[in-house]
């Protein structure tokens, strides 16, 4: 399996792109992407688990009943949630992109990112179709990337290829951040497109899997958003005979997607908002994998860790604190806790009892851009890891205003 | 029912004192804090569930299994959580405080807040405790209330007088805050003296129901402590006939009881680190009160809320938005939003879509130290109210270098 360039666009077939329509009042930065493949494709998805969906999750669904699209569109700038005329403005927006593309409507997946409440303004996306669509390139990759940013500081692309049967298939996509992000289901959004032919039952029971150990696997503030999707294509373009699941061919397309979208993850909580490094926490030594993840996740989406962790400080009794109001199984005094980084490793924390360690190699180790908590529970063989970020002014910042922009 | 002065030492019989001995290394803030009754006391604690419980909390626990005690002990500066020789040092802090008063060591409530995973310096406490007990006072309780206080910005102490069968009771108590507060059974530690006689069985009663509509429903920063205790002496010293669980008497006991643990918790959310406001929010319509709490709380809890509240900042997608994620069950088509304070109230969201509002007034009542939410969700009869605060640049200076006062 390897890595390649390309993105949303690297798989054969596919092409995308991104303009602003005028939906931002800014025309700096873009806010509607288009992603379409040449054929039609296998398609799956997967949706938060906010009680409240925004108008476009609930179109897609419909959308996507029968397991088949050729188009992914989104705009943000205003996620089209708990908006008047949401439902609506959500169905012209896929008949006039359908209509530009000469598909179905029911062949488009549909999305919103940004502001809640706002209505959308469905004329300026309407009159910017047919710009959109003479703009698709399979060079589209990074404009559709940036057209999906919000407070995101850096657009966010993977791509990988592995071979399937004598085949190269390849994986790739394209996500955004970088607030909201607490995922339970799906959180975020993520558009992915692969030219391996597969069943749209296997794209699913892949999309999920892979889904459980990536997104879900990642937190900036504890909010899980009313917008977040990641969806899939599936074109064949690569020529494969069809993967069907839990086959050999279905295992080594999962590893694939599950790479794309760990990167994607990694990004995302990188680039969470106001964010100067990612922080991880590995869990070892777990009686079962889902006690392993709640721990970890707990320990990175904890405010107190978050906020010592801008400050590089050792401060291992939060991470302590964090896993022990996870709701899994934990006993202190087997515990053990490391941090590590490109600078080194130090124990902190043994058998639940501070160590004494040296405060200085501490701060180095944590003042780096990737730091990694390591917890030993010593009670198993399972284990999990979970991406975060710091908690900076810049987050506070942010958020203390962030309407400003969309104001209607 | 009337609010009166005293604090911890506003019921008959109850003296409180505190002392800088040298737990903390600045002598500007006091960290050991004594409270005793001059005779016999029914007593009851709630303790924080977190998994990870400080070793003074299990020693308390022991101590309380025949529902007695007559004093409560507790410093500020390091938590005796995670730390080496944690169980001994407790037991070593009780056995020199009973022996200075003549009393037993299992009459003694101890509790420690600060850091975790440092050892207690106990020789420093040792050698204090002469100092201590003789600076007992029935005007003690500004000193033992500051004695406690870690990040809190301010002393927090409140008393209420209620009539139960011709005798007047007081109930008096402090507390403190001001991080990893997210209750969950009790957080943080607040100490509450009564000398009504009261049988230890409806005393934890009483604690329990006052509890769970007081302390369990505030929030800073969803971080839920190690060593969070709610403990209460009651001593009789009214001379009323001694109350009983669910009687006309239990009931007055109880209103007083959550009348002041509903003003110190209210005091600990105000006080949250780095806060510059009071946030509430108030759920009413509910189908039960708990789905009513649920939605209230993640309302509070969430870091997006509290940034936009610091910002003054109408943003109610995000109140919205964290309810839909906080598991309780919500329509949005039926749920209303407004916010209130000292300068109006205004209506945001109706049925669940955003309504034009005048955004300087929003400004204006978003600007008040205190705040309310208030969502009718249409649904029910049910209603409940949490307190949180805004999330400020502040809490994140406050917390990335937390350690720095007590490091060994």
């Amino acid at each position: 399996m390897k890595e390649i360039a390309g993105g949303v666009c690297a798989a054969n077939g596919f092409s995308a792109t991104g303009i602003h329509c005028g939906i931002r009042k800014s025309r700096q930065k873009n806010d509607l992407a288009l992603i379409f493949s040449d054929r039609e494709c296998s398609a799956a998805a997967v949706y938060t688990t906010n009680m409240i969906k925004a108008a476009p999750l609930l179109l897609t669904k419909e959308h996507l009943k029968n397991g088949m699209a050729r188009a992914i569109a989104a705009n943000s700038g205003i996620a089209n949630a708990c908006a008047p005329g949401g439902e609506e403005n959500a169905r012209r927006t896929c008949a006039a992109i359908a209509d530009q593309l000469g598909i179905g409507d029911d062949e488009i997946i549909v999305n919103s990112t940004g502001v809640i409440g706002v209505p959308l303004p469905i004329e300026n996306i309407e009159k910017a179709v047919g710009r959109l669509v003479s703009g698709l390139s399979s060079n589209g990759s990074d404009d559709a990337a940036q057209a999906i940013m919000t407070t995101d500081t850096v657009p966010k692309q993977a791509a990988v290829q592995a071979q399937i049967a004598g085949k190269t298939i390849t994986v790739g996509g394209i996500a955004k951040g970088s607030g909201m992000i607490h995922p339970d289901m799906a959180t975020m959004l993520a558009f992915l497109t692969t030219d391996a032919a597969i069943s749209s039952e296997a794209l699913q029971k892949a999309l999920n899997e892979s889904n459980r150990i990536t997104y879900n696997r990642i937190s900036v503030d504890g909010d899980t958003s009313t917008n977040d999707m990641a969806a899939i294509l599936a074109n064949g373009a690569a020529g494969n005979p069809q993967i069907e699941a839990e086959s050999d061919e279905y295992r080594i397309f999962l590893d694939a997607l599950s790479l794309v979208n760990g990167t994607l993850a990694r990004m995302i909580a990188r680039d969470g908002e106001g964010a100067t490094r990612l922080v991880s926490c590995r869990v070892t030594g777990a009686g079962d994998e889902d006690s392993a993840e709640q721990l970890a996740k707990s320990v990175i989406s904890s405010n107190l860790v978050k906020a010592a962790m801008f400050g590089a400080d050792a401060n291992w009794g939060r991470v302590i604190c964090a896993m022990g109001y996870s709701k899994a199984q934990l006993d202190p005094e087997t515990t053990d806790v490391a941090f590590a980084s490109e600078k080194g490793s130090i124990d902190v924390c043994r058998a639940g009892a501070g160590l004494e360690f040296d405060e200085d190699l501490a701060k180095k180790i944590l003042s780096c851009p990737e730091v990694q908590i390591i917890v030993n529970v010593n009670g198993g063989e399972f284990e999990a890891e979970a991406f975060g970020c710091d908690l900076t002014y810049d987050y506070v910042k942010i958020n203390c205003g962030y309407r400003g922009e969309y104001r209607t």
